[in-house]
């Protein structure tokens, strides 16, 4: 299998993206085709042993930036590392495209070059969460501000999909972020939605609420992209404010200090289950390929797990599963 | 200055509210109307030396369930400790109405019996948030699930209000929850809600994301209903989340154990950021009168919290001062 990593993508690029690649390419039998400028590539791939990697550089010359407005950018910049890699896809010489550069830019790059599935009304931005007793999967995350019903029954098809196919839960239970449980409660939007869910043949369990999400009570959380984007970023804001009063009190007493000490294997358990690094990052579902967007601050850890995760979504025919989903959703 | 306090309502009534109610009568200078039923109300009095206290019974056979649909069990149980509660504030019989009840119920009985505010479109649930640096106060919480532009606007004006006359801040910070910092982004709702901001006399910050708001970036987080909702929901998922990650984890080890012990100080100290009790409860702005919705599982402690923002409100003049500030903002 091949996959393109976007060697100019991300904070720490290239450096974390060469050494990401390294991993991943020790530990799975993937091909990595590096994208981006040779001559920041080159010599990060030399402090490394690649006699048994296959870790080709593919030129290009330009690089979107984090702070670009995406879709501008990426018009403009038709030799940058995003719009070159995701042509090898679009042509069919790799099956999957992983970034950590800017988000908006893969987003945009993506539905340029390979477009959307067939009857996919919009893609959505996706990723997994931890929760009490495992993990979930969130869509959408902010690809899709405003929305219709039928988008987020689309995006629960994708995401029952994902869950089969990638995390491996045969029946996973479809939840509809309202603000409240019962049937009726939610925006005219959610009411709707809720509708379209009830009568569709997925596994659908009805409302599901913010504290809901991390009780583990649905293997896919529906949403818009506003509301997604507030979990998502209200989540991490409370998990730093936490961790911050946790670590300035613990420094205003010595004891707490020596307990925090001794506590240490609890805080990186914690910690752990934060770490978006042990997750690989977002994956773009209903564009016409594998896209995997990292987190910005990736380090070469998180670029091996988003090397990962697209090739389980590559083995896991995702892509053609949702075709096949969609064409059952319109028959029924 | 006289408080009225829902005798039936909450997880713990009458005791916690009987018990709260003799807590506020001793720490501030208020007559508590207790209403309910005497037989449910007087036996909790008697645990109690209330010789220097103004606790009166207001007598009431109803009450409002927390199961109950709000706006027909207020219509059907005009004799119920919320409805007679509600009418000693209309009767200027009491300046403020404290309830841990129903909170839908709540709304519903101020809207029937006190009404809105001249000129004021839709009342918000508010509440008063821990941030790294401080509080915030974000407002609407859950009372409104669809918005329009003006409503926002109008939240915005009644936050500041708030924070100014009860949390004592001079110019509050207004910021408007959306899915990113620049002007711009956001659903249709807040591009055009961040307008009407932009043109008012508020001092409006701009776009605050979900992580902001726990930054303390804005003093006023404005936001719908249905979104309001969400970002309370899902902060109490995550904190719940990770203080049961960590307390599991530090069972598993025994010397993380005698480190948490060490480190109780900090613990609580985190516990005490979260804890509601500490808040007093929301606020429901925009009713013509002062009306306090505590916590359903309020105890003593939060009944108390609840009696002193409700006493701090009429004393600040809240409801008169958005009066006028609704005069200033037409004529703007």
């Amino acid at each position: 299998m091949r996959i393109v990593l976007d060697a100019m993508g991300g904070d720490h690029a290239p450096e974390a993206v060469v050494e990401g690649a390294v991993r991943a390419g020790r530990e799975l039998d993937v091909e990595l085709l590096l994208v981006g400028r040779p001559e920041a590539i080159e010599p990060e791939l030399a402090k490394y042993d690649t006699t048994d990697l296959r870790l080709p550089i593919i030129p290009a010359s330009q690089v979107v930036e984090m702070d670009e407005h995406p879709a501008t950018a990426v018009r403009a910049k038709p030799d940058s590392s995003m719009v070159v890699g995701m042509k090898q896809v679009k042509e069919g010489d790799a099956q999957a495209f992983v970034s950590a550069g800017n988000s908006g830019g893969v987003l945009a790059a993506a539905l340029f070059q390979l477009g959307r599935i067939q009857g996919i009304r919009r893609p959505a931005l996706s990723s997994v969460w931890p929760t009490r007793h495992g993990r979930c999967f969130l869509l959408d995350g902010g690809a899709n501000t405003d929305c219709k019903p039928e988008y987020l029954l689309q995006f629960a098809l994708m995401g029952s999909v994902y869950a089969q196919r990638v995390m491996g839960i045969e029946t996973p239970r479809v939840g509809i972020v309202s603000n409240g449980e019962e049937e009726g409660k939610g925006s005219v939007l959610v009411q709707e939605a809720y509708q379209l869910l009830k009568g569709s043949p997925l596994h659908f369990i009805g409302n599901v609420e913010g504290k809901d999400i991390f009780h583990g009570l649905a293997d896919v959380v529906v949403t818009d992209g506003f509301t997604g984007n507030v979990i998502v970023k209200t989540s991490e804001g409370v998990a730093m404010m936490l961790m911050e009063v946790l670590k300035e009190e613990i420094k205003k007493h010595p004891l707490a200090m020596l307990g925090a000490l001794l506590a240490r294997p609890a805080f990186r358990a914690v910690a752990k289950v934060l770490d978006y690094r042990e997750y690989g990052g977002g994956v773009l579902l209903g564009v016409n390929g594998v896209v995997i967007v990292a987190h910005g601050r990736s380090d070469a850890q998180a670029i091996a797990s988003a090397v990962r995760v697209a090739k389980q979504a590559v083995e896991g025919e995702v892509v053609p599963t949702i075709q096949a989903g969609l064409a059952e959703l319109a028959a029924n």
